[in-house]
């Protein structure tokens, strides 16, 4: 096996990336925005005409030439003519004059001749033909003008956004009913060791439950990854080699075995049976150093530390951010937390600090969370996590640091 | 109908709360865990037993009683006789003592006597049994303890946790496959009003999109509710009336035809047909003033405003908190932002202010983003909100405000 340094985080994030684009792994497909919610648009979504495209009143009331209003006072109302009910919906049939008024309601469309509108409660109507206005409007006081939402050509939303709930709001507001969207990358996700049985086994001492597959399995389903399967193997090269051969998926995922035991014969499979192979094994970060990556030119096989704390702290801090990347998506929003104790920094490793989150009265601090990086229960504790790079002298006690969230 | 007083918002998120709670609407359901994702739990997860429940080697090495190392260094090792290699996954079969060491695997289980693991890069195997330690360790030195991860009875997930993948992999590990939640309430989700189209018709001046079915839909689905119908009415009384008289959901949310024009029959149907009836017809906020809320004591009806971009404040400011507090959902993590321009207080109204966030050398900054409530392209802008209670001064520039993200 060819000798891989030991990479860097952003030298590993990089070549995942690189990897993605070498692969082709974007797929486009156009679905209903009502079924894209948590896709990922793969078109910019571009106004096709003004909003609104008239005048629209914002309030119930009446529809003036805003001058006639001038001075209007309870005691000394302007007098105007009504002319016309406008119907919601509705065109406005006749155009208004300086002494003219047409009644419309909120979200009406102004009739020719009319720049604001008086609100009902500043109004009162005499007899049937005529309403006095008791308080002067400004030019489109009360109305949206032409194109004051929206003008054609603007752009709502990039190519890359999730699809939250305004993103579906604003594009079937522009009228779009189906979108661009990525089509999910698939994955298998394997779990491996003799070591590991089913979690719901009865674990004789020595043997401990296999937690990877199902982690992985989510951290995929959350970033929109769709699995396939979801095994757990044994420690025998030939059945390995066979999952690791399949090709119907973009991408495996493969835990444990990866340490440097007696039994690590994963990157040796990589490495001689595909094509390039591996293209890096080993990066400079804690916990989560035993990661390998490698590709046989069709999907990628990324190889997750055995440690669960290692492997879902891997596939977050070095997987997700070259996936977003790929995909044009924004980084995750951090939020800024005074750290609870100082911490040294490990030199040549960037840490990967796991943390919980304390509302205080001067805002939000965070604790970092110990323990050997098999102790499921620190990931239990954690809210996030933040990261010390390897050139960074350490944190300070009460310094800010910027924690991504597992979850809002 | 009886005179309703204008609420609170607190008041008007307390209704509905007590409403959920009268009705009775939690169902919980026993599912697999790897289809729990997004969901909430409806139990404590709770360790049964301790982990680890053996002492577990932390590195590949030998396991040793740590006092046997003493001393040991490059030129003087301590020399070990081997008397097993422990298997993984395999019990250990032999105890050691002071003389003897035992080769061992990340993970393994340690035997007998040892309590601590030299790393093998500190050794050196002489012939076959015998090995030299080149480095001391001390007591639980690369061992996980009994118990050191998390002591039996120990809680990790409090019902009302979001189902994450840390949460999928906390609960796996402590040897649960199936975990209660609770089952997806359900909605019917319509629009009203005779200016409404389908987003991709073609719309005459005067008539507009119907934006709300497709913004209320996605946003109850984002809270796990399953929105059964999504459907536009006409402004007629008969029609709405035979939709509202539907118990086929928990929820029906009703948009558009509840401001105070003349078609405004929702909480007509709802306060004579329906007992209780309304329970709340307009809330102290801006924008969303024009909400009504009631029950026929089955399921909940909510009457949210036509204009798009409050029936979304509202949804978010109103109905999400009460029905995260009905199932003991944490709140939403809020980022503290540096706000760009003073803005003042309405007296007597709580204001929910849409803003987009920047990140800055010295933190986020958050830009308020202004226009009437019906513009959709302010949501577009928009990243998240904060709000200024009713009995706040306002904010000045550069005052510190907490902003909910629509997503991470």
């Amino acid at each position: 096996m060819r000798l891989l340094k030991v990479q860097s985080l952003d030298q590993s994030v990089e070549t995942i990336l690189q990897t993605m684009e070498s692969l082709n792994l974007k797929r486009i497909e156009n679905i209903p925005i009502d079924k894209a919610l948590g896709k990922i648009l793969a078109e910019d979504i571009i106004a096709r005409e003004n909003i609104p495209a008239f005048r629209r009143s914002t309030m119930d009331g009446y529809a003036v030439q805003s001058g006639s209003t001038n001075g209007a006072t309870q005691t000394i109302p302007a007098i105007l003519e009504l002319v016309e009910e406008i119907e919601m919906g509705k065109q406005p049939r006749k155009k208004i004059n300086a002494s003219e008024t047409s009644e419309i309601f909120t979200g009406g469309m102004l009739p020719e001749g009319a720049d604001a509108v008086v609100p009902v409660e500043n109004t009162e109507k005499i007899g049937g033909n005529f309403v006095s206005i008791y308080s002067p409007v400004t030019y489109l006081e009360h109305v949206v003008d032409i194109g004051e939402d929206t003008n054609q050509g603007e752009v709502y939303f990039r190519k890359g956004t999730i699809i939250t709930p305004a993103v579906v709001a604003g594009t079937v507001s522009l009228g779009y009913l189906k979108v661009d969207a990525y089509a999910p990358l698939t994955a298998r996700v394997l779990s491996t060791g003799d070591e590991i049985l089913p979690p719901d086994s009865i674990i004789p001492p020595g043997m401990t439950r296999d937690v990877n597959s199902y982690s992985i399995s989510s951290l995929c389903q959350d970033l929109g990854i769709k699995v396939i399967e979801r095994k757990l193997l044994p420690d025998v090269k030939k059945i390995i080699r066979v999952e690791l051969e399949k090709t119907d998926v973009d991408l495996i995922i493969i835990s444990g075995s990866s340490s440097k035991g007696t039994k690590d014969f994963v990157p040796a499979i990589i490495e001689q049976e595909f094509n390039p192979g591996m293209l890096f094994h080993g990066i400079a970060i804690k916990p989560g150093k035993p990661t390998g990556f490698g590709t046989d030119g069709k999907k990628m096989i990324l190889g997750l530390p055995g440690h669960p704390v290692s492997a879902v702290a891997v596939f977050l801090a070095v997987f997700a951010p070259a996936f977003r990347h790929y995909y044009g998506i924004q980084d995750s929003k951090k939020i800024p937390c005074s750290i609870s104790q100082s911490m040294p920094a490990t030199p040549g490793r960037t840490l990967i600090q796991l943390v919980s989150l304390e509302e205080t009265v001067t805002g939000w601090v965070c604790h970092p969370i110990f323990g050997a990086s098999g102790n499921l229960s620190t990931l239990a504790k954690a809210d996030g996590y933040f990261v010390i790079d390897q050139h960074e002298e350490g944190v300070v006690k009460e310094q800010n640091v910027n924690v991504t969230l597992f979850s809002l």
